[in-house]
């Protein structure tokens, strides 16, 4: 039996999931400078300013305070957001430390973009911030409009449905409930279903509530409802306790970074894993619970930001197909730009478009696209009492315009290349303290050589002026926003060596 | 089987849920005039002014561009958010209608009340509605005190933790995620988990996703993310091809209106629903899937304003404590205000208080209430990326500034009473259309004959200026916002009355 301290640490971080520590050594080599372009950079301190320790005096009084009403053990520190800029944020204590985390990778133009503050003084949008519609009722009259110029404008390929949703695991639980729906038509071959299946439902039971099941992957994150929940299998804290269906789970790629140096070994476990996944979906079928649909995450972040090859994507593709499931790509993290494309499986070359796409975060609302043969024909199947927001449709507006005007995901992609080189080398001079450097565009991580040694790194980061985010059990994951540049990255690095340096005495 | 057309009648209503029609017979009085008080109503026109039949020619033409991407059925009409007023929601084609629904219950001051829109003019708040943070991780520093100055200062009493969500449904799943962990810590004697359980969970196995279940009643409605959805059981629509858990269902109270006349045939069918729901717990405990909580709407909404008197709702809370399980009560609709009380259980007089109140809609944010003695104590297990929004929290606030200024909680007792006498004024009148008027403060509702008589008296309300909802098989509900006065209810009733006559002919 678990004590109840090391419970709190495993429950966070998973049985096992402590790497030993492993003997440090050093290199040294300064990162390349670039010049920052002063044109694209929005107005923002030049540089991280550290006052007190982080969280500071003021930020713990304001924990102690908020910790009467509910639990405060995630808070990193209390924001000042009217003083935060650009890539920097300002907590209460007056500390600036340039942001690689931006509201857990929910911020596309970091704080107060100019662009953004004219959304709320424009008076076209005074309606949509204060008069919230139920936006499958009684939509505002600029909403189609609204949604072919944001959402549509950048939808994935081949994916022309679109719905708005409040957040992350909402998007992914209609979804699936889009592929549910799917599914039952086909196995119905398109009749209608019964009375019996109509009466049955609404008190849970078959065959009105049918015992499909949805398969996702070891180490996936999609959210925290019920249904997003059971195809979430990264951390116990996230589980523990709460009910779950017996939903088939497949193993994700264990791969070995640099991608391209071990090409062959990261095939053949991605052979394994796509066997695997196979299995399971036989598994389950052959007992008469069929897996209606598949969640994958391009990169599961929350998980550890494990990477997969276009290889992989594609075999679960074909699979999917071959067993007339869905194929739901989760790219609430992913999606909007920071890969260094629109969306994360453009890097794939799919065959064809996956069958549904959820986002939230950087597209400041959520929701999800799918494909027209997917189409629910019945109102009132998919649908909330607001169904997203159109305010932040106001504001997603106004960032994809200054996305496109500066050209922001071809930064990324430029920036990232720099930020993956950069970590890379980190791990060159810094073997066993950190490794595996490895990135999607500027969606970067690098792992520690133990949990508490990534916990150090990442406190020793912020109070020198650098905020980042842990995922999986050792790494540390970056998630500049969209204006991140590389006289940004250059400010990170510095820091960044000189915490490791730290680190190996 | 059920034809294609059929179908979509059934999904929507239910089966066996459309009455026979009942032959018509009329009487005529005029409800009571009452002078409007022009200092405490905001500006909006003096009444309805149709122009178009409703939806019109701008509303069907924009529902045909939208249906490109999304299924639109469920699509009223198109708004002008920025011409809607006080309590009149003006749509596309100029339309101005007597809003009697408010975007689902959702709206608590009706249209751009001044107050609301002086919440974006005021510089303090331009960070909320820009820089939208991860509220458990970073939340800005004024947090703690806006949490206290709105959501604990009209707490339920005795629940004073708290959590924001972003909508309804993600609300009532972290409440019944509370009372799962509760529950599961009681059956642990207050150990830690063990690692056998922390390493099951992540695969949705037992020990650690233990088989528990959770308790809805027959006609509710909380939400349609699976674990809202699995306690949901009105209609069809909300359930069929979605799997769900085998979760206990009891029967609520259908009782016989109005209340006070028929208080011993009520009584008896309180007595058996209470029988019935101790049954359905001790037949789930029995079979190795323990229910850890109940969830109850104080009045089923979606499911056809259904009501039930306090003895039951105590009677639940008793059943509760006695078997261990956690009582939610689900005041998403009802909450602030609308029932003449900040939330509708506190009509009933429990001994104690409840164990978790969910909230959204007119609230403005998502979130819920709970006992300290449900506090969660490990970080991060009650927890999402976003967590609520804070310009709704800035918007809730300037709401109930105005609620308390203007007595509106009052207000809705008051004009709630005269509402229910003209509704029942109606059905005298107009006995075989209209019958089993209804209500709790303004939350009133009145059934009609059949489904069709339903349905077209809403079409004809519309169409002479008065926006309703339907709920249930056969009723219509009314949700005014808190602004509602007797001279609104006085232009309503001229209009109900002359559409009841058209109905009778």
């Amino acid at each position: 039996m678990a004590t109840r301290k090391l419970f709190r640490n495993l429950l966070e971080k998973g049985v096992n999931a402590i790497k030993s520590q492993q003997p440090f050594e050093a290199k040294a080599t300064a990162a390349a400078a670039v010049a920052p372009d002063p044109h694209l950079t929005p107005p923002e301190p030049s540089g991280p300013k550290i006052l007190t320790s982080v969280p500071g005096p003021k930020s713990i009084e304001l924990k102690e305070r908020l910790n009467g009403i509910q639990n405060t053990e995630a808070i990193h520190f209390f924001v000042n957001y009217n003083e935060s800029q650009g890539n920097y944020v300002m907590d209460v204590d007056g500390n600036v430390m340039l942001d690689l985390y931006n509201q857990i990778a929910s911020l596309p133009l970091g704080y107060s973009h100019a662009k953004l503050l004219k959304v709320m003084t424009d008076p076209g949008n005074t309606a949509a911030f204060v008069n919230r519609p139920a936006l499958c009722v009684h939509p505002p009259g600029n909403w189609p409009d609204k949604l072919f110029s944001t959402l549509l404008h950048v939808a994935p390929q081949g994916l022309h449905q679109v719905m708005t949703m409040a957040c992350g695991a909402c998007s992914v639980e209609n979804g699936q409930k889009v592929l549910f729906i799917a599914y039952r038509n086909r196995q119905r071959g398109g009749m209608p279903p019964t009375d019996e299946e109509l009466v049955s439902c609404v008190e849970n039971k078959a065959p009105g509530c049918p015992p499909l099941t949805f398969l996702g992957f070891k180490g996936a994150f999609h959210g925290r409802s019920i249904g997003a929940l059971a195809i979430t299998h990264s951390r116990p804290v996230h589980k523990l306790d709460v009910p779950q269906p017996d939903w088939p789970m497949a193993p994700f790629p264990r791969l070995k970074y640099p991608l391209d140096e071990f090409a062959r070994e990261n095939r053949k476990e991605e052979d394994m894993c796509l066997a695997a996944t196979r299995e399971q979906i036989e598994k389950y079928n052959n007992k008469g619970t069929p897996v209606a649909g598949m969640a994958v995450e391009p990169i599961q972040c929350e998980g550890g930001d494990n990477h997969a090859t276009p290889y992989f994507f594609q075999g679960l593709q074909d699979i999917t197909k071959e067993y007339h499931m869905g194929f739901l790509i989760d790219e609430v993290q992913t999606g909007c730009g920071a890969t260094g494309k629109m969306w994360a499986h453009d890097h794939w070359d799919l065959k064809d478009g996956p069958d549904v796409v959820t986002f939230a975060k950087k597209m400041l609302t959520g929701g999800f696209y799918y494909k027209d043969k997917y189409r629910v024909k019945e109102g009132m199947r998919i649908f909330n009492t607001w169904s997203g927001d159109p305010s932040k449709v106001a504001l997603l507006e106004a960032s994809l315009n200054v996305i496109n005007e500066e050209d922001l995901i071809n930064n990324m992609m430029r920036v990232g290349d720099y930020l993956q080189k950069g970590l890379h080398d980190m791990q060159v001079r810094f073997p066993g303290v950190v490794m595996n450097a490895r990135g999607l565009g500027a969606m970067c991580a690098i792992d520690f050589c133990d949990a508490n040694t990534r916990d150090a790194a990442i406190r020793h980061l912020r109070n020198k002026g650098v905020h980042t985010g842990a995922c999986g059990p050792v790494a540390v994951r970056l998630r500049p926003s969209l204006i991140f540049k590389h006289h940004h990255a250059d400010i990170f690095f510095d820091i960044f060596q000189s915490v490791l340096k730290d680190l190996q005495k």
